[in-house]
């Protein structure tokens, strides 16, 4: 099938579609029950590292909805491991490092991995997605931005305040330099085996990054942003999202990305209208309306179709993950009034 | 004292200073080592109870520091008790609920308080610091806006995601609005009594609502927030102070205030030209950066500074509350290059 086809790619570049496409980010995940018959067999990252599972548990959601893109099972953590740091998700805590990176010398052991050796299980997770989605909707690989992946193995896991983040930013300039460059070089390498196993677009998770002042952000991270952004080249879309900081909008586009993801303490209309038009948008439904009621849920939908008008270049999903307890009939039904309304506008306004 | 000599007060109406006034949100708290000594003696909430104790806290940082303004010793969660809201703080995690709330009866087991009579010991407390430091420096009393002791109420405690306050008010628009409206019942009488004591000027703190996206704030919230700051009136100036969301500072000036206080998410300048000059501004350094080093902390200082000009109304403080390990000779150093800096500006453009 030529790509130019599929809604969600089309979107991406701007391009006009028949209906909003939607997916959503962590769709395969805890709040479907065929997920969590799985999860009780294997751990998160036994179902990471097994392609096969991996492969399975990327298509529940697709099978289950009428999403318009698949998203590869994976976590952005996973390129760290085979770069020397070692760490564990904590039942119930989420990822617990076994020693945080202090200085110089510990970012001089990190390795740049060679991600087709370092880590087979995706590629080949990726390559098992494909065949079976083929034809039907496009596949998404991603990765962490190099200053969420440098948080976590400055903090060893996730942090409140990000401390000994901006400390090592702000008092050990080179070493943070140096952390960022590596990480930077590691990602690009691993987008780039993605896509060369064949994902059809990509998303890079600046989930944390919203910590930081719009100074710092265009300072210390921006230009290691940009730098892997440029790094995997135009072959496939890219989305470049970050919660938290919708002041940080603006630098975002400026390191790069065909599509900003957005989180909902904006109104992503306003928000497309400062980024300028030249640049596709996705968004931004805050996870816990998905709780609903049903009615509020259409409501919401509405609003955010409404706000960005039917210009090519919205991609419809939440400001965040879809959290765990959200009620899978009403994941299917966002779906469905996400088609069906900006379907039913589409054709009012021809 | 004439009232119009104090710089923060002249600050706060946006009449001109000789030079910016600072202070700094929790300025009296466990950075202090005099702090952390009394701390090894009483149980936070012992300190805030005793209205002794609660004086010579609020006292510290002034005594130590040259800083424009004190903040009475207390806590947000104060007034929730004589509400009948049992709480405690565990130790490492913040508060912890004994009950969270789930439906209208609960709501209506709410009482609303006599601050004078419920909460005798805070009355005192101001009273004891305002003849301490009359002359010098005037005094700030606070309470939590609306929807941040709605959501203390509702999740228990602290939360990551807000789903059972964002819950109540999506799934059961009754019981919020009766609990937001015995909430802000509450405080108005709790910031008048305040004032009645000798407080010479109000902040609201709004700390989590940065969690909500401007058309929640705006339905659900600002109704509310609206009401209790008209309900303090015009006797002393109010700071309207919330993080997270540069995204509702214009709704935020719209629910009042005469004051808008920033996080560092945002450039204060740019904050500020979004606002309107007709409102006083504060804020609004990283917390962080007081960790060092000092000319880090000096250049961070000149760019507020620069970025705000020297238009009258900019009080110079945190974008949220201290750390707990800030060097207390960094706050010392901060204070004075903001008194320096400031002056020399003036000076120079006369």
């Amino acid at each position: 099938m030529n790509e130019d086809r599929y809604p969600f790619l089309r979107a991406c570049r701007r391009q006009p579609t028949p209906y909003t496409p939607i997916w959503l980010m962590r769709q395969a995940g805890r709040y479907m029950k065929e997920y969590r018959a799985l999860r009780k067999k294997y751990s998160f990252l036994e179902m990471c590292k097994n392609p096969e599972l991996a492969a399975q548990v990327t298509l529940q959601p697709i099978e289950k909805f009428k999403l318009d893109a698949a998203i590869i099972f994976s976590d952005i953590l996973i390129p760290l491991e085979p770069m020397g740091v070692e760490f564990e998700f904590a039942k119930g805590e989420g990822p617990v490092f076994h020693r945080a990176l202090r200085e110089k010398k510990d970012v001089e052991k990190l390795r740049v991995i060679e991600p087709e050796e370092d880590i087979p299980y995706l590629m080949k997770a990726i390559q098992i997605v494909r065949k079976e989605i083929e034809g039907k909707i496009p596949l998404i690989g991603f990765s962490g931005a190099p200053f969420t992946l440098a948080s976590y193995v400055t903090e060893g896991g996730h942090s409140k305040n990000y401390i000994l983040t901006k400390s090592l930013m702000y008092q050990d300039r080179p070493t943070w330099d140096a952390l960022m460059e590596k990480i930077s070089e590691v990602l690009i390498r691993y987008l780039n085996a993605q896509i060369r196993s064949g994902v059809q677009a990509i998303q890079v998770f600046d989930s944390w990054v919203g910590c930081l002042s719009p100074d710092d952000y265009e300072e210390y991270v921006l230009p290691f942003s940009k730098k892997v952004m440029d790094g995997v080249g135009k072959s496939v879309p890219l989305i470049h999202f970050a919660t938290s900081n919708s002041g940080l909008l603006e630098l975002m586009k400026h390191a790069g990305g065909d599509v900003i993801g957005v989180d909902w303490r904006v109104n992503i209309g306003e928000a497309w209208a400062r980024l300028g038009y030249d640049i596709a948008v996705q968004g931004n439904l805050d996870p816990v309306i998905l709780f609903g009621p049903v009615g509020l849920i259409e409501k919401e939908v509405k609003k955010i179709l409404d706000s960005v008008g039917d210009r090519p270049g919205h991609i419809f999903n939440l400001g965040h993950g879809i959290l765990p307890n959200t009620p899978a009939d009403h994941v299917a039904a966002l779906v469905d009034m996400v088609h069906e309304y900006s379907s039913q506008v589409r054709q009012e306004r021809r």
